[in-house]
């Protein structure tokens, strides 16, 4: 197989939606064609693809996809904003995309059915090309942050966890547009990919990534990623964003919790990306974000091989929660948030 | 399968010496039979067997075997000294089982192969029953330790990273072996299990060992046991170990590092057990202790299924090193170190 380009995550091609199916990546590159809301909600629930601001780009697509057939669905406006909601609970963009679905809607509900597909899937296709705008933005404005702040003379040595890519968006990404941006100037020595257990999006995603753009990097275990640190290996981690609350606590793939204390230990900079439709400000703090709890046997299973005894258990939590206080920046399409996280600082981005 | 109770490491049957294949744990109980020198080299380096203790059980079965044809074997004592020694750079057992059988062989060396074949059999019988016995002893004194010191009064919930158990051991393990005599006295409320990544001895082995003695247990990534420990939900980490330096620092499975800095910034009892055979007082701390780096294949394919694009490289480190600062106390079947542990501490374990 050769190594081009990473492969663009999803887009309209007529009156249906296509959804790279990223559990076949790195491997095979298929696309699911999706015609009801219920196709987008089954890629967004078994994780044909994943990625904050990519769900929220997808229900977008899903919205569209309920006034797509003439005779209408059996569920009402409501319930199928409802249905796609639920797909995920912890990804904040779904909602807010959803949010502003009911906000078009409210003012085109006498319209007819054909018009109204017509309105989502401009609004669908905005949301896409918008992402990536973003993605771009953010990129610049992190690899300026980075390169001013702690950048040293030296090719940096960045580790990231899961996949905060273009995988994930509809674009460059979000913590790997940043590194996109650092590569052009030249000053990444290597990145270092969690293997992010038990998804693989590391060892799968984030590394095929590095690969087509040839950005030097290793995959490595979740836990080797502490005695990296302690050896001098890592200069910078760079990680995506779930949900972040008005202070600054975000929710990220399960891991990212432990990486930011172990940054802390070793005085490593710990920062997150993320647009900033990915912001919950009606939450204070973290321990109001809700984490996800799937089911054991994506743990205790690979590849329809099971790995541990049929008698035992697992438990298998979706995310964790970053504290702002161990972070060293938010970045942004708006700007970057530093040198202490404050609920007052980020609420300056939204203005 | 019904799971009755951990199934025996290794053991002599006749001229022959039979080892548990933990590579097919835990769905198949199959013994390798080893008839040579090369056999047991072979099953330490494939890793069917596993763990410091039982890989210096082992290399005493590899030197008896070198004197069981009647036939000299093309290569010398020494040589074959040289080759079990070369399977495993970061266990130390191994070289001092090994460093035994020379002395033993320099008191014994005109003797006729028969007669040798008789000496090493038996050393090697004795070095699988002493092992046995230390493993109860540290279990008890482990034990003990924990209930004086950690136990308040509610059910431990222990979170333990590996396979430090009857299958890494000739007995009952050795952080296992704590965990097993904390629970005979009813003070484990669950056991959290590291998966412990690449090779999953967590999921596979420490889970099925757990399913057997009937207690209750919860597999992890190794990247959650973190946010466990934020959320309260340990109360301490037992840990074995491969290697311990004359000052307390200790080399053990990778992942185990990053575990010592999150239980020290949670404030969580971390505690190491071993026998003193895993101690090597020739070196004065960790950073003489050489970490294996092992094929990248085991990391980036599972079941001969390839997990990343062919293209990927991995980093695959065996072993990382705990400082003795961020250990709360070293268990071995002659005493407890802790409240500071020190190369004089530890010292007065060996009188």
């Amino acid at each position: 197989m050769a190594v081009t380009q990473t492969p663009q995550t999803a887009f309209w091609e007529g009156d249906s939606y296509f959804v790279l199916d990223q559990l076949l990546l790195p491997h095979r590159t298929t696309y699911i064609e999706c015609r009801t809301p219920e196709d987008v909600e089954a890629a967004i629930i078994n994780m044909n693809l994943r990625g904050a601001p990519l769900i929220g780009a997808a229900a977008s697509a899903g919205v569209a996809l309920y006034f797509r057939s003439p005779a209408a669905p059996p569920c009402s406006f409501d319930g199928e904003i409802a249905k796609l909601l639920a797909t995920r609970p912890t990804a904040v963009n779904l909602r807010n995309v959803l949010e502003e679905s009911k906000k078009i809607y409210s003012q085109n509900s006498t319209k007819s059915r054909e018009e109204l597909f017509k309105i989502f899937l401009d609004f669908s296709k905005r949301v896409h090309l918008r992402d990536a705008e973003r993605n771009i933005r953010m990129g610049e404005i992190g690899a300026d942050f980075v390169k001013k702040r702690i950048y040293k003379g030296e090719k940096l040595k960045i580790l990231t966890h899961c996949n905060a890519g273009a995988l994930a968006t509809c674009g460059s990404g979000t913590a790997l547009s940043v590194i996109r941006a650092l590569n052009k100037q030249g000053l990444v020595g290597k990145v270092w990919v969690d293997e992010t257990r038990p998804y693989l999006q590391g060892a799968r995603l984030t590394a095929f990534e590095m690969l087509c753009e040839e950005i030097p990097h290793e995959i490595i275990t979740d836990s080797t990623a502490g005695w990296l640190m302690h050896e001098n290996e890592v200069d910078l981690i760079i990680i995506g964003a779930d949900r972040v609350a008005a202070n600054g606590d975000l929710a990220n793939k399960i891991g990212s919790y432990s990486l930011s204390v172990l940054a802390n230990f070793h005085k490593i900079p710990f920062i997150s990306a993320m647009p900033l439709e990915t912001f919950d400000l009606n939450i204070p703090d973290g321990r109001s974000i809700v984490i996800e709890k799937r089911s054991d046997s994506e743990l205790l299973s690979f590849n329809g091989v099971r790995i541990a005894h049929t008698g035992c258990h697992g438990l298998h939590l979706g995310f964790d929660v970053v504290p702002a206080g161990l972070l060293f920046a938010l970045v942004t399409e708006n700007g970057v948030v530093s040198d202490g996280i404050s609920a007052e600082k980020i609420s300056r981005l939204f203005k």
